[in-house]
């Protein structure tokens, strides 16, 4: 695979990500071959994700070299991500020099808080997707979206697929047939209750009532990070 | 979720494990509720995983908790950890309380060098799912399998269905299909290349190609294993 063109991919990393937001897609990426992951945080102690355990950085907002691929992954920890200065400033950084601005899960509205999906179609975790109009994004429905450099992921798992695609747009159709070989992509769910026009009553009430203390702090923050991208006219 | 009882899981963690090979079923069992999740290596050190960047051991194999589940994952380092006297012998010691003894890809293979899947039905990467039969399991083409308290996913991304499959198997099918839900599990594969039955002739002579130098050398180290576990009758 030496006669492939290096690629550096950088994914933003932050306390309380949802950790498979980027390692979904990261395994994706780093069989596009003739590639550097990097992980990129304020600082190189580690960082505790939301599933128990901590990510290293391997560079920081400082040290960390302009990616080709930029990918802000999404989780509970995206609403104080989006309002650090220092983040909105390294990622606003590295893609004004990267060939794809991307996203997975909830990482859209930190790409939008940046400002970098205004008149860009984007996706979003399904339960979020509604805040995407507030930062001048193009709501779509699609568990991957594209528009010209910009590619954004649904929620979580989404990411696999997000990353097979992409894998695809660069280095074509057959590399990515192998990579989905490799990696035994053959998806068989037990239940299909992965999206809210599919899941039982049932659950979508019980996933409702989970989020329901935190929903209204969340959406606040939200609201204010796209009005200081997007001040109201006075 | 207070009333749930609490569940400790640990991942063993060695160098170039497939890092989603692990975290797609952490993701998935961080979701179980009142959960810990180990990632249990050697020492604390930062364990290199095959994606370029590095997973932070939460625990040695000398003061890792006893855990309710096991999960060994797979990767390239399947083979110099199923040599090493002290993570075999941390697997069986860990395995010998466990609810649950599991494992992803060719984390299989590990668990049968440690002489826990003899009699068991169990699945592997599809690639080296014929290696089975040679520590006296039961190989079986199935995406997850379970035999009694075994459960073995098959390569990389079916680490995903296997997570899930355990969700439901311990807090209930409603719980799983709420953790779908979450996790926005409805895949959509953008090829149909993820299994070596609908995966083209081109792909499929690619892949084998890609792996022929090393073929031979991991296959007798596989073999060496299974002959340490069974000797051959003198």
């Amino acid at each position: 695979m030496s006669d492939l063109s290096p690629i550096r991919v950088a994914f933003l990393l932050f306390p309380d990500v949802t950790q498979l937001d980027l390692t979904g897609p990261a395994q994706m990426l780093s069989r596009l071959g003739n590639t550097t992951i990097d992980l990129v945080a304020q600082t190189l102690d580690p960082v505790m994700a939301d599933a128990g355990f901590a990510l290293l950085p391997t560079a920081t907002f400082e040290s960390a070299l302009p990616p080709d691929i930029l990918c802000v992954p999404g989780g509970m920890g995206v609403n104080d991500a989006m309002e650090d200065a220092d983040t909105l400033g390294w990622v606003q950084r590295a893609a004004a020099g990267a060939d794809w601005v991307t996203s997975v899960c909830t990482g859209s509205l930190l790409l939008g808080a940046a400002g970098l999906l205004e008149g860009y179609r984007a996706t979003c975790h399904w339960a979020q997707h509604h805040h995407l109009a507030a930062f001048g994004a193009i709501p779509v429905k699609q568990r991957v979206v594209i528009d010209r450099n910009r590619a954004t992921g649904g929620g979580v798992t989404a990411g696999i697929d997000f990353g097979l695609t992409l894998v695809a747009a660069i280095r074509g159709e057959a590399h990515a047939k192998l990579v989905q070989l490799a990696l035994e992509y053959d998806p068989a769910p037990p239940f299909d209750s992965g999206a809210p026009e599919r899941a039982d009553a049932a659950t979508l009430v019980r996933f409702q009532a989970m989020g329901k203390s935190a929903a209204a702090a969340r959406d606040a923050r939200i609201m204010a990070a796209a009005a200081r991208l997007r001040p109201a006219p006075s």
